[in-house]
């Protein structure tokens, strides 16, 4: 039997569990994969560290060049996450005609454009089913099941810790509550910067947009809001409206444009991507001969992310030979990235107002004086005397252009008393809006 | 570039619609296959029927052997569906040497365990995304992203007919309306029974159960439950309870045992499954390492199972030379089929009684001395004088045995009215029971 060495960059969380899936189910493994998988050797920052299982059988180093520059490895496994020095590390081995297996998002996503180079220019293969969604397969079903498809619209969760806190916070708790709990039950990081940001979403996304659309989009160039500015009383709101808010990665073709954001949104209690909760990833592609199918499942954790590691490590070894496997983009389109601002939506707006007459003539006039109509009004109970009071404003769909321009127009009336939160309203419902 | 030339069996809807996205894709999907793909001809009835389109180009024969012996054919595209000729033209196609790439469920159910046979001696490849619940990935989701994995259960909606009538059913509608109204849309065939009866979904989850679990199991050996016997008055004391009626295809681990089903059951509104509606389908996988994932899409139509045959054709282009391709089954398994009878679950009982004191004590007693305990009871409203009234009993978990065996005795009492209706509660809500 053809046997594979396998090279690891790093030995954590992720790369333990792979370890232990390659270790616990070897000759299964290799049935399935048609080759014997061996790891040769680690990559870790203290070889002298006490590992535990599987991981410590595997003989370790601290020198990368005994990965990269191997004779006796063929397949690189990194695992070690971060832009530097993974980058670095994952092109030196692809130059090395290695194919190499990544889970590394934040690389792919700003590097992708480089990476497809030497993946093309050396002959070399590439794999990242685990750098989107953990364990949702959508880079293969991307790669395989829609190759034949012309892709119209992707919208995911890509973030599980973030689709956790916002549902605690839809039960009531606090931000800051929500958030500590998330911590306490390892889903968020101490710095939870990149999940709370949407940075981690919108690096997921630039990934699957360069290979659903063929864009070479960066990160950067996508509008990216996080969860940071949501309360309690907008979740509430949305709840009895019969929405859910989540964190959306939305990619969309409109003409030879793509729109391209990440943003929180209200979506109807009846759409599936309601439904994903806790720290569930879920992405639906609509696509022109296939329709729309959806995608969801575990978005981290060890397990699942090394699952996804272990099935393109089959698939590297079945596809030994097989050259520019796997690139990272489909082919090249003509699409270009929309301006943020043609983007169009209805929106959810609130606002913390002085509760006197001609407030809301004011507020709609200006909505109105920017080509933004109402679909529905919701005044909260009134306060104590004196007490501001909230109004909720449903609009019409309007482009994202409009609506901010209105809304900076609104912000220097003198009856607002800040609280402005604002969220677009990825799909109305159908049904009828109960005041 | 290299040339697959392609024969197809069959060019009705879903050979039309291949024969479209081929023609009108070649180059792009030459790209992606690393192959120009060429239909040669096509085995129809009638050579002289006038044909539209993509598929008015293609040569046609009424002789099957013009594609099974034709020298000038790879690849075979079986898209004729029915049990004969098309299981011997596959078994044909395949000892010739050709791969097959095959939209049907009912061969691959009933033969499965032949057919494996002869792609593997043979060193044949058989491709067959297309069989199961049509645009959604899921044979590829098994073989490829699944494989280094220990499945644990498989739950679907196999059918997008059953699950429209339902949905319509739950509206209020009767059953005959209902089927009518899925005839008129097309979803339903003038002789619905294949899918009222559960055989359909019954044949794709035989599929299922060969490549996810390894065990040869013949459709004829799932026991398999229609919606026939399902009434409006169920389905609205489903919604009232929290749940919807589902049509779902089970297949469990249990020990060295797989149950496996295909029944209505209760599915809790929380529940992605019960997101499912209309003509869609979907399958819900646990798995060791991954989790819970989720699949959903199109289940049936010209276009999605066209665009599965298509993945699949492109697959078999890029693997020419790979033999033993997607294998029907993973590796045996020391698994058996578990009796029915041992099932658990918890149960929707509804009764019509005479509205008599006793009625209750006669039945619930009849529960307990075979081991049913209940969970909770419903009357409804009292009809006029004399008219019997509606029980809805809750029970606890119980084996179908003992459920069955109870209900035996029940339906002797002279206090029943008939419409006995019974469901299985696949998965209980967690919040309490609003009555």
């Amino acid at each position: 039997m053809k046997k594979l060495r396998v090279g690891m960059l790093g030995l954590g969380t992720v790369g333990k569990s792979v370890a232990e899936i390659l270790i616990q189910n070897q000759s299964w493994i290799a049935g399935r994969a048609g080759a014997s998988i061996q790891i040769v050797r680690a990559l870790v920052r203290q070889t002298r560290k006490r590992r535990e299982g599987a991981a410590s059988k595997i003989p370790t180093t601290t020198n990368a060049q005994d990965i990269l520059d191997a004779d006796d490895i063929d397949i690189v496994i990194e695992v070690m996450g971060g832009h530097e020095p993974a980058y670095g590390y994952i092109t030196q081995a692809l130059k090395r005609g290695k194919a190499v297996v990544t889970a590394n998002k934040a690389v792919l996503a700003a590097h992708g454009l480089e990476i497809a180079k030497v993946v093309q220019q050396h002959h070399a293969a590439i794999y990242y089913e685990a750098a989107v969604a953990g364990g949702v397969p959508i880079i293969r079903t991307l790669r395989h099941s829609l190759i034949s498809d012309r892709i119209q619209r992707i919208r995911g969760i890509l973030n599980g810790t973030t689709n956790f806190i916002l549902g605690l916070m839809e039960k009531g708790e606090g931000y800051d509550t929500a958030l500590r709990q998330a911590q306490k039950e390892g889903y968020a990081e101490a710095d939870p910067t990149l999940d709370i940001s949407g940075a981690d979403a919108r690096d997921k996304l630039a990934i699957l947009i360069q290979l659903a659309f063929g864009l070479d989009v960066h990160p950067s160039e996508i509008p990216t809001e996080g969860i940071g500015s949501l309360t309690p009383e907008v979740l509430a709101d949305a709840r009895q409206l019969g929405y859910r808010v989540k964190l959306l990665a939305i990619a969309k073709r409109v003409g030879n444009k793509l729109e391209a954001r990440v943003q929180p949104a209200f979506v109807p209690f009846e759409h599936h991507l309601s439904a994903v909760l806790d720290i569930e990833n879920a992405i639906s592609v609509d696509s022109e001969a296939l329709g729309t199918t959806l995608y969801v499942g575990p978005g981290a954790g060890g397990m699942p992310t090394a699952s996804a590691v272990i099935s393109d490590l089959i698939e590297a070894a079945q596809q030994q030979g097989v050259k520019n496997a796997m690139s990272l983009r489909s082919q090249r389109t003509a699409l270009k990235l929309a301006k943020p601002e043609a983007a169009i939506s209805a929106f959810y707006v609130r606002f913390l107002v002085e509760d006197r007459p001609g407030v809301l003539a004011a507020i709609t006039r200006i909505l109105a004086s920017n080509n933004v109509s109402l679909a529905a009004v919701l005044q909260h109970e009134r306060g104590l005397d004196d007490e501001p009071v909230a109004l909720v404003i449903l609009t019409h769909p309007t482009t994202h252009g409009a609506m901010s321009k209105a809304l900076n127009k609104i912000k220097q009336l003198p009856i607002l008393h800040g609280g402005l939160s604002v969220v677009p309203i990825e799909e109305q419902r159908v049904t009828k809006v109960e005041s």
